[in-house]
C-alpha cells in the first residue's frame, strides 16, 4: 500500500508539473447546513489519519475562481455554487512536514501559498466524490471535527470568521437553508455561525423588520409537536437589506 | 537605455530564481491622509509610462506577511504599520502582455498570482524609496491618479472597498488622522473613503455617541477662518467600539 501511493504520487507529479502553476493551492471550506447542525465537506488522504479541506492546484490555463469552481464541482458534482474568496495563507512551514519521507523534486512537496475560498451549498443537492489521494469524502458536523491535517484547521476557522462578518453583507440565509424552512432552523443557523445563543423573540422581531420573511401557508408535519410554520425568503427585500448591510452586531 | 535595462533585468532574474518562491507575488496599496486628500503611494517603473503599486515576491525563507511587510520598510522606511490582507488577484492574463518582448524564461515574465494588502500610515513620517526598477515613488492624490499599469486599477478599487468596509471593524481613522485633528478632517477622510457627501451634524452625532473621540483644549491655528477645536481618538473606546462593529451604514 505504501508503495503504491509512493508510485502514483510520482506519476501525478510528473503531470502536475506540466499543467499546474507552481507555489499555489487553492482551500475550499465548502458549508451544509442539514436541519440544526453545520455541516464542512472533509476528505480523508490515503494512508493518512487526519482529514482535510478539498484543494487542488491552479491550472496554468484557468482563473483564480475558476480553479476554485472546478474544485467545488469536482468534490460535490454542483454548479453554481455560492463562492467566497476569503483568505490567502503562507506561512512559511504550513506544509512542509507533510511530504517529508518524498523525494524533494515531488510536485506535492513544495511550498505553496494556499488560496481560501468558502462555499455554501445546498446539503441534500451533494453527492461527495473523493479525490485521487483519498480514500473517503464526507459532511462532517463542525460540533464534531475529526483531527485536520496541516493548517486546514487554521483555515476552517478563519472561513468561519469570514462567514460571521460576511452575515450582515451576504445572502449567507438563502445559501444554506432550504427554499422553505421554520424560524427554529433560522435561528439555528445564526446560532452555530455566531456560536452564542440568540434571544428567539428579539431574532424573529430583527428579521421581521427588514421584511426580508415570507410567512408561507403551510407548515412543517410530522414531528411530535405542533407543526411549526415555514417561511421563504424574499429575495428582492433581502438583497435591497444587504446592500446596505443589515445594521446588527448580533 | 533599452539594453540597459534588457541587461538588469536579466541579472535579477537569475538572483530571483534563487531566493523567490514562483508563482506567488505580493502587491500593497499603501494609503496615507495629508489634510483634505487621501494619497496612495506609486512607483514609475523605468522606460514605462504608467504607474504602479509597492510590490515584490515571496521569498522562499519567510512568511507572506513578512513579504508583505518587507515591501513596506523598504518603500517607506516606516515599521509597525497597520496592514491587512484583503483579496488575491489570479486573473490568468494579469500580467502575460507586460514583459512580451523579453525571453521566456525572464523571472518577471511568468505568471504570477498576487496577495493584495492595503496598508495605512502616517503620511508625514514617510520618505519614499523607489525601488530598484523604478525611477520614481511618489504619493499621488486618489481623485487624481495617474495611468495604472496591469490590473493595478482593479486591486486599487479592491483595497478601497475594503476600507470601505472595515470603516466600522477597524481602526482606519485612527492609523490615518495625525494625532490630533479637526472635525473636518475626519469628516473628509469619511466622505473621501466612502465617496460621498455626509451631513456634518449626522457624523458629529454618531461619532460623539460611540465616546471615541476626546475635544482638546486646543485650536488648530493658521487659517484664515475662527480656529477649529482639535480632537483625539480615546483609544480604549475606540477599539471596544471597534470589537462589536460601528451600527453605522453610512
Amino acid at each position: 500500500m505504501e508503495k503504491e501511493l509512493f508510485q502514483k504520487l510520482v506519476e501525478i507529479s510528473l503531470v502536475n508539473k506540466k499543467l499546474f502553476l507552481p507555489g499555489v493551492s487553492i482551500d475550499c471550506v465548502i458549508f451544509g447546513f442539514d436541519k440544526s447542525s453545520l455541516k464542512i465537506l472533509l476528505l480523508r488522504p490515503i494512508n493518512i489519519n487526519k482529514w482535510g479541506l478539498p484543494g487542488h492546484y491552479l491550472r496554468k490555463d484557468e482563473d483564480l475562481r475558476d480553479g476554485a469552481n472546478r474544485v467545488l464541482q469536482e468534490r460535490t458534482g454542483a454548479g453554481n455554487i455560492f463562492l467566497n474568496q476569503f483568505k490567502t495563507f503562507g506561512k512559511l512551514n504550513r506544509t512542509e512536514y507533510f511530504f517529508k519521507d518524498y523525494p524533494d523534486d515531488l510536485w506535492h512537496k513544495q511550498r505553496f501559498v494556499s488560496v481560501g475560498y468558502y462555499a455554501l451549498i445546498d446539503y441534500h443537492s451533494v453527492n461527495p466524490v473523493p479525490d485521487v489521494l483519498s480514500d473517503a469524502c464526507e459532511w462532517k458536523d463542525i460540533k464534531e471535527l475529526p483531527e485536520l491535517m496541516m493548517d486546514h484547521q487554521t483555515i476552517l476557522e478563519e472561513a468561519l470568521l469570514a462567514v460571521q462578518r460576511d452575515l450582515n453583507y451576504k445572502p449567507i440565509g438563502l445559501n444554506l437553508l432550504p427554499e422553505k424552512f421554520t424560524m427554529s432552523e433560522f435561528l439555528k443557523l445564526y446560532e452555530i455561525i455566531l456560536d452564542k445563543k440568540l434571544n428567539r423573540g428579539n431574532f424573529y422581531r430583527k428579521m421581521t423588520r427588514y421584511g426580508i420573511l415570507e410567512k408561507l401557508n403551510e407548515t412543517r408535519k410530522g414531528g411530535a409537536h405542533k407543526a411549526p410554520d415555514l417561511y421563504r425568503f424574499n429575495i428582492e427585500k433581502y438583497n435591497a437589506a444587504l446592500e446596505n448591510g443589515l445594521q446588527e452586531s448580533w
